[in-house]
């Protein structure tokens, strides 16, 4: 890791950075348990263990004034009528911000404090979203055909905390319905 | 200032944030004694108190965790041969990172360490520059007819240190010179 400057692009197109420390993808299978339709996903399980999402990461050392960044694509496509998503954190050291500046495609952040306050925020090219530090945060893709890219920096000692929405999932769904897109209670969810 | 999460939109042409907590404008006469032609400062200064650069800021607490966000738009333009810029600083917390996500134009940024260690990249549409902790930073923009553009996210207690860059200046100058850009040493750097 190097301690001068130094610059990478993003290309359009693609967006895979010209630069990458860290190449991590997620497949069905990854998040097991996390989908309201436990029979669509094993149902599409079966058939294949399809790619969500895949996130290149530039690394840092962790230190609190150091800026871990990033380009995360998830794909379009749904588990009965829950559109695909990342798996979702908290940062370990609560008290950590994330800034996401989307570059392409459209969808969702799903938020939510640890006290279960939740927040959800549209993403579209052009657009930043602040989550500020205590929310856990899941991207979301609602388009049918295009990836929902993002560039994303938080603080190098945040750290990942998977195994809290692991468990309690988040309180709010994204779901395409009759009537259009809707966010809804997760029935499932429990504090 | 919210605790909430939100989203803003930079929009592209213009890129003025459709949120602004702090608006910065820099001409000229704030940039008094920085450029390396003085007779040249002197006189375009007597003409008119030109505007070189605006800053559109968000802002948030100033704590570790958080992250403060804005875009910077330099305009085209030269002080003898030396390309408008912007005042430059250290962080006054000196640990603290920068990202730069250049939206529009052309240019360099121009960085030093503390003990004198110089840096200088390049800035385009689509590249992300990263400044580790501990380098002071200025960008120069050096199209003709276009601003240079960029959206950049620090970490919130990380504060500003003009006094240094004032007193002794950047150990690099980005000039116009018969053979085109050309990065040189700073006649006037001290240290």
């Amino acid at each position: 890791m190097s301690d001068t400057p130094f610059t990478f692009s993003i290309p359009n197109p693609g967006f895979i950075p010209s630069r990458v420390d860290n190449h991590i993808t997620r497949r069905l299978s990854a998040l097991r348990g996390q989908f309201l339709d436990q029979d669509a996903y094993a149902r599409l399980l079966d058939r294949e263990d399809t790619l969500l999402y895949a996130v290149n990461e530039i690394k840092r050392p962790a230190a609190a004034g150091e800026l871990l960044m990033g380009v995360s694509i998830v794909h379009p496509g749904k588990v009965g009528k829950e559109f695909f998503m990342t798996k979702g954190h908290f940062h370990t050291v609560l008290d950590t911000a994330e800034v996401y500046y989307c570059l392409r495609g459209e969808g969702f952040m799903v938020m939510e404090t640890p006290e279960g306050h939740p927040a959800v925020e549209r993403l579209s090219p052009g657009r930043v979203l602040y989550v500020p530090p205590r929310w856990a945060h899941r991207s979301v893709c609602t388009s049918r055909q295009e990836d929902l890219v993002t560039f994303f920096t938080y603080p190098g000692n945040a750290g990942h905390d998977y195994g809290t929405i692991e468990q309690q999932g988040f309180c709010k769904l994204v779901l395409d319905t009759e009537k259009g897109i809707a966010i809804v209670d997760n029935p499932r969810w429990r504090k």
